[in-house]
């Protein structure tokens, strides 16, 4: 393979390399599989239509990717082939399929699958361990459990939404200032950011059969960059004993292309030496960290002045995307299309890496100075936040969102 | 009216002021949504078709309710009622609807909806206060927000199942047994129940907009009994500090026929009194506690002898499901057609009306004796669970669940 056909593909990022999946729109239509190749969208119903691509009849007429995924690992890798071998320059079929290609700018990316379950993780050592010296100043900051096993919720999967969606400030309760007072209600003050990787899985087996570590590759398509956006007020008084709920469950905004596992296959390296040793059934013998590194801005109202507030990488990440995935299921859980596992926010070692406001501040203890003046300890209404990720020549699409000023609401107390 | 032409419906509790909705499958059928009357399932896209029902084309030409969910109270409200006009002595469409009508005999009831969501509360004062006594001795029982919201958590949706699905007793970790040691891996020892009653719902406002619990009728379709499977020793050692994952997330079972909102009109009584009073978004000016008996039994493996192990009441849950709604949404957070909110476990003040079995035998430490000779702590292989509720002359399906012996592990350590 020399290249591709398309122009501007080579060296984008989205090349052959890279060919992530995802649902666009143009206006008026329906939304529309798609597979990305450098600055434009083919669409895979018209590959489909035309016999370019062996899938079964109707995979892509629909406006999400989950029959797609429902086929699972034995129709992405021919599939992936295909379009490589579609797009690559000399392809005898690029007529057919350049009759498929349109411009990205003209099209709205939706949310690329249906999610059914939402599972975020905790896997990040370095933040869980930046968290409890933060809340629990006195005691271990890690939990016992932590270093055994990957910690994990189930989030709101209904709320999960594409990059780009606005994300209006939440209400709820926070926690009585005084012993024996009430809590108080009104709009989140401390609204946060938590940057993330996450995978979109295919169908698992039938319930009670875990899926082994060593199978998560069957199960996985592939990665998106997660914003798994926090209200500390509201998750601080919510969260005794049954975990995080309404602090999280507002909006979680994901990146519309989903880089395909075998797309990062450079990007897979060895992971953080675990101590202790996991059981046997979190064992992988793979290189399963992900070299992607992840670089996080903040864009006041009004303003069009970045200010890059985190840099950090998926490698750093304690527990892998094939542990979570056996631990997920261990017991019996199936996995089906469209279920979306996060990573739980990736801090590095260093300040400059932290994926949160709350570590990057410390608790609000140390604002933020932003490049074009002012300052911050948490979001502010109008203040924009984006993801971006790559490794390598593979890019992952941009995950952004806006924050609206909270409802006005005549029932809030 | 004076009655169905249906025979044996009249006090069956599937009468006329039931008119619960499921979806059945006959031998080599897909799935075909019904409303149960007696001991018959009544086809509603045979009655569609008819021109008998008044719904948009196709609503019924799917293997769940989700479309039916979708269309809302505008639709749900005048359906019932042409419903209960088919179906009453001298309808003059008797015939053509007993076209429509099949022996359950013959019937497999499969899940009424795709569960969305599934969101799990923790309502019942009397089953917090009995796991804090046990887990949290020299503290108080109740954790400090617990008056002021209904604590819930999300659960695994893809692991809902229906009445009678078998249910694979768990692998996983549990906590070391001494300090500093390392967590061991085998069959979950101490498997439980939980008694609850659960809503599903049709679609909310759009994101960003909460429900108000006066608006709640709007958005319920109806309730099932829930028998939300838990694993207490997987569930300690992970629990802490995101909440139950693999504890939970192995099994849910519901009862086949949701119960309309509307069927339950004479079930709503006045709660218990909230002390101190909620924030305004919580209160209600309606009853909204649900007086349904609930009674479980438990069968061991070889035996047709029931031991009723619990007689509890939904009537006694502190938090309403109209709360639970507004709270679950007062972020903004969307609700979607096919969502499933549970009660948590329902206990009543008396040990005869506790809802799980960590309860009833306190912690183990009170086996429970069977009526056919035998004891339990927790469910062994083989036992069935049975859930059966009612209110007055309206009945729930039963929800049932049988133990199958945990899976053979090559890969536990």
């Amino acid at each position: 393979v020399t290249g591709s056909w398309v122009p501007g593909a080579d060296g984008s990022g989205f090349g052959l390399g890279n060919l992530p999946y995802g649902v666009v729109r143009g206006a008026g239509e329906p939304g529309r599989p798609s597979v990305r190749i450098g600055e434009h969208a083919l669409d895979l119903a018209a590959l489909a239509h035309a016999g370019l691509l062996g899938v079964p009849e109707g995979t892509f007429d629909a406006p999400t990717l989950n029959r797609f995924l429902e086929l699972g690992r034995s129709a992405w890798t021919p599939t992936r082939r295909r379009l490589a071998e579609l797009l690559s320059a000399g392809s005898p079929h690029a007529g057919r399929a350049g009759e498929a290609l349109r411009p990205l700018a003209g099209l709205e990316p939706l949310l690329p699958v249906a999610v059914g379950d939402y599972v975020d993780f905790y896997s990040s050592i370095e933040h869980a361990t930046n968290l409890g010296r933060m809340l629990r100043p006195d005691a271990d900051p890690l939990m016992p459990n932590w270093r055994h096993l990957p910690v994990g919720y189930h989030g709101r999967a209904g709320t999960v939404v594409v990059s780009g969606t606005p994300v209006r400030r939440p209400l709820g309760q926070r926690a009585p200032t005084e012993p024996g007072g009430g809590p108080s209600f009104g709009p989140e003050r401390r609204l946060d950011i938590e940057v993330e990787l996450g995978f979109v899985t295919g169908p698992g087996p039938p319930l009670g059969t875990p899926i082994a570590a060593r199978d998560a590759v069957d199960h996985i398509l592939g990665f998106v960059i997660v914003n798994d956006w926090s209200a500390r007020e509201i998750q601080r008084w919510e969260y005794q004993p049954l975990g995080p709920f309404l602090g999280k469950s507002f909006a979680t905004s994901i990146s519309p292309w989903i880089v395909p596992l075998d797309a990062l296959a450079a990007a897979r390296v060895r992971g953080p030496a675990q101590d202790p040793p996991p059981l046997d059934y979190l064992r992988v013998d793979e290189p399963w960290a992900l070299d992607v590194e992840l670089e996080t801005t903040l864009i006041p109202a009004g303003s069009d002045t970045e200010t890059a507030i985190s840099r950090t990488n998926a490698r750093h990440l304690y527990w892998s995307a094939a542990q979570q995935l056996a631990h997920a299921t261990v017991n019996g859980a199936t996995v089906a299309a469209g279920d979306l596992f996060a990573s739980g926010t990736i801090s590095g070692a260093q300040p400059g890496m932290f994926g949160s406001l709350i570590e990057i501040t410390w608790n609000g203890r140390d604002p933020l100075r932003l490049t074009g003046g002012g300052e911050r300890t948490f979001l502010e209404d109008g203040d924009t936040i984006v993801i971006r990720g790559r490794s390598g020549s593979v890019s992952f699409a941009e995950v952004r969102g806006r924050i609206e000023p909270a409802r006005r609401d005549p029932d809030g107390s």
